[in-house]
């Protein structure tokens, strides 16, 4: 782990921060950014989170990914509990700063706490196929992921769900 | 477009929100849920955004993106605009419905308001790789995409850049 922490340059002009080299993040009212993760290798999207300030410098400092829990509202070095941990092979930012893109390889080949290798298991019908499909606007998910790639029980033990409803 | 606006479902259960074919969606206290959008042939992120209740039902009733604009405070028929409209080839929910995953096609392959085919065209060092770059702590970016698909100023005019510094 490198021993100088990454500095966030300061927001001054819009052309800095869309068509500059300075990193300069955007954290939202809670000190959260955006951050997507997709298989580096397959280009699947793994999973949706966020980061705050911390987070973002240490993956940055480690190539492993950290996150934000919201309901743990802590840190969170994904993998720590399961081993699932995710190595960054690129890390990108978008046009105004406010999402990082991580392209990860992940060992185990599974990043979703219920067990499926992508958290993105179902289907919405959309357009034609909703006007079809649809009873009284109500339609049915489509699983497009039957396989777990292990059991979560095995994995989390008795430790809480993070699902809120 | 469908004559029958979808119903979302009452989320009851943990089981029934990750393991259930119900779409239940879960808006945060803003009403809004996370929507990120990749190319559906190359795979490539193309923008991280967010939808409220009427953008997911127009995406999921005409079969193309709509999100909701945080800056702008409106609905948003993403290329309404630019006429860079995002066909959706294939909608997905994660595991605990808090965010919706668009696999799209773009009429004329650009989905970036800066005029670049994404959102995503800067790369953040990490690890080694930042430990040798940085400068106190201080890193550049580097661009992985240096050819813009339009000139944003032909396409917006001089309507007000979405990026809030």
């Amino acid at each position: 782990m490198s021993a100088t922490p990454t500095k966030f340059q300061e927001r001054h002009s819009v052309e800095q921060v869309e068509e500059g080299a300075d990193l300069a993040p955007k954290f939202d009212d809670h000190g959260l950014i955006a951050a997507v993760t997709t298989d580096a290798e397959s280009g699947e999207l793994l999973m949706q989170g966020f980061m705050n300030d911390q987070a973002l410098r240490q993956t940055i400092a480690t190539g492993e990914a950290y996150y934000y829990s919201r309901s743990r509202d802590s840190l969170w070095h994904k993998g720590a509990t399961s081993g699932l941990v995710q190595k960054v092979i690129e890390l990108l930012v978008d046009d105004d700063q406010d999402c990082v893109w991580l392209r990860v390889s992940v060992a185990g080949g599974a990043s979703c706490h219920v067990g499926y290798r992508s958290c993105f298991y179902r289907r919405v019908p959309v357009a034609d196929d909703y006007a079809n499909k649809q009873r009284d606007g109500v339609v049915e998910l489509e699983f497009t992921d039957t396989d777990k790639v292990f059991d979560p029980k095995e994995v989390y033990g008795d430790a809480p769900n993070s699902t809120i409803l």
